[in-house]
């Protein structure tokens, strides 16, 4: 080895960051990098997932609610739907998705495939059907091609539409955040303020429901444990499903990653702030007080979660044939 | 030189279409391949295009009418403004359009910073206002600092957002059509048919607008020349800037660049087909009547002008912070 190499190498050494071993018992676990296993299949759920022409407006994509370019979230108290609709719900991240024990705020869907179903054929929402969804996609040849490619059928079903979609948000998951960076033990990766947010994260309880890979999305658990939570949206929680009053108000603890991008919070989206959100939190699930300083310090905690950009291809979705059945957004 | 490495060599030279001489004297030419001037200002201007915090509801950006994913257009007859207003004309792609003489179907914006104001402040479009987005731009601590690296000015102003859009513009072009290979020299680029539909195209007289690198985009012509074009859209066309009744009825060509992409055609989207668009122009702008050969042979001519898709990476949007000013998509 030559001594420039040498000196290369040992100049390598010291530019790495000073990793100490990594974190093992703590209640939050870095983000697993996503596996692919189908990139057809991702492709063709990526250009789903952004094609119009799965609503019945022709405007109203996946992507208008779960917003990738905006931290997978479209930032709205609640989502807009078919001609202007009000949605009944704040729309949950699209990111890190996969990682949630089941779908929507209810959990009345068991994985991103059955989701993906929901709002296509909501009135409110996409407003189209499935049959609707399968006939505009049959008649576009290079879907046709590509649905032949992936799944070897002639003819485009429903079921592979969702299974798609759901493949390409399995791969949206956001590693190499700055607390998975601590974790690992890259300890220069926060700062003490961030450290000391986490510490009070931590020993206020937050972490009680927050943890995880995802700090939530892992359990169902009520929302006013220690204060009734005062609300004007009528979601019921859990109890939609189970139809157990015990579960009246109880949703899926969402996922805190990348909470910085995906304001405002809370099912009913009424804290527009982290801020706020901390605040009600520590009042209503943990009977406790956060100073403005303590408060301070937990956000500043959470926005190191924010994990690394998608760096997503926006896909070249094909085009129409003359007689794929054409967008209707004016019509009731 | 080794005798494998020739072997290879033979290999790509035999590879290679054979090419003839560029043809020079057609009268359209090649897309140039867009240069960027200023890459922080081009990747402020996409962060800009994609962002909903543009409009008055958070849910409209740029890309919802112009959307880069399908050919920069939205498919729709008119568009969808705030609160589902319908939009007065068809939304024009914004792919090429740097290559056009001026901006909007009756060149009232001579460039596409001009244009680029217009929508944000329309109240059937976006529905905000310029002193608003220089609010919400001016309240969000990224958006500031990448302001003042691309300015070199404190405080953001609307001009430097209409600048940074356009510059954005300015490299959505798409080279390396089918047909521009051809006009390159690549005899094999095109089918038979297509050469078939070109040589009608011209001879028919559509090439008479139609011209240049963007295929149309460089003149105003009057929309029925030979039979009035009869529609319910109640535009008058360029009469609106000019007040020369002269004007009334006259439209910038739109490039055909793309046109596969584009449907529904002409200024009230009435063309849902590229058939019917090369039918209606035949009968009111040359006095023509195709056969059913003659519009399948122009067709395929028109489909081989789909440039290369633009392989665009989607912008990481920087998050608000706590005084930006929310969305209000609800309120009137």
């Amino acid at each position: 080895m030559s001594r420039s190499l040498l000196l290369c190498a040992a100049a390598l050494i010291t530019a790495l960051p000073a990793l100490a071993a990594p974190l093992d018992d703590e209640p939050i676990q870095p983000i697993p990098v996503s596996r692919v296993s189908d990139p057809g299949m991702v492709e063709l759920g990526k250009k789903l997932f952004f094609d119009p022409r799965l609503s019945r407006s022709g405007l109203l994509s996946c992507n208008s609610c779960h917003n990738l370019a905006a931290g997978g979230s479209d930032n709205l108290t609640s989502s807009i739907g078919h001609r202007w609709q009000k949605g009944p719900i704040n729309a949950p991240t699209v990111l890190n998705s996969s990682l949630h024990l089941a779908q929507f705020w209810d959990g009345r869907a068991p994985d991103l495939k059955t989701q993906a179903g929901g709002p296509i054929a909501n009135p409110a929402e996409m407003a189209s059907s499935h049959a609707q969804v399968v006939t505009v996609l049959s008649s576009i040849p290079a879907y046709v091609t590509e649905f032949k490619t992936v799944f070897g059928t002639d003819a485009i079903e429903i079921e592979q539409v969702t299974r798609s979609i759901a493949a390409f948000e399995e791969t949206l998951v956001t590693p190499d955040s700055r607390f998975d960076r601590w974790l690992k033990g890259d300890a220069k990766a926060l700062t003490e303020t961030e450290r000391a947010g986490y510490q009070l994260f931590k020993d206020s309880g937050c972490v009680a429901c927050h943890n995880g890979p995802a700090v939530g999305g892992n359990s169902f658990q009520k929302m006013g444990v220690v204060e009734p939570y005062s609300t004007r949206n009528p979601s019921v929680g859990r109890m939609a499903v189970t139809g157990d009053p015990d579960d009246r108000m109880v949703f899926k603890v969402p996922s805190l990653r990348n909470v910085e991008l995906t304001a405002p919070y809370f099912h009913d989206g009424a804290a527009a702030t982290l801020t706020q959100a901390v605040e009600t939190m520590g009042r209503v699930q943990l009977g406790l007080t956060f100073t403005p300083e303590e408060k301070a310090r937990i956000v500043a905690f959470l926005k190191t979660l924010t994990g690394r950009p998608l760096a997503l291809r926006l896909p070249a979705l094909p085009p129409s044939s003359d007689t794929t059945p054409r967008p209707r957004p004016f019509e009731e």
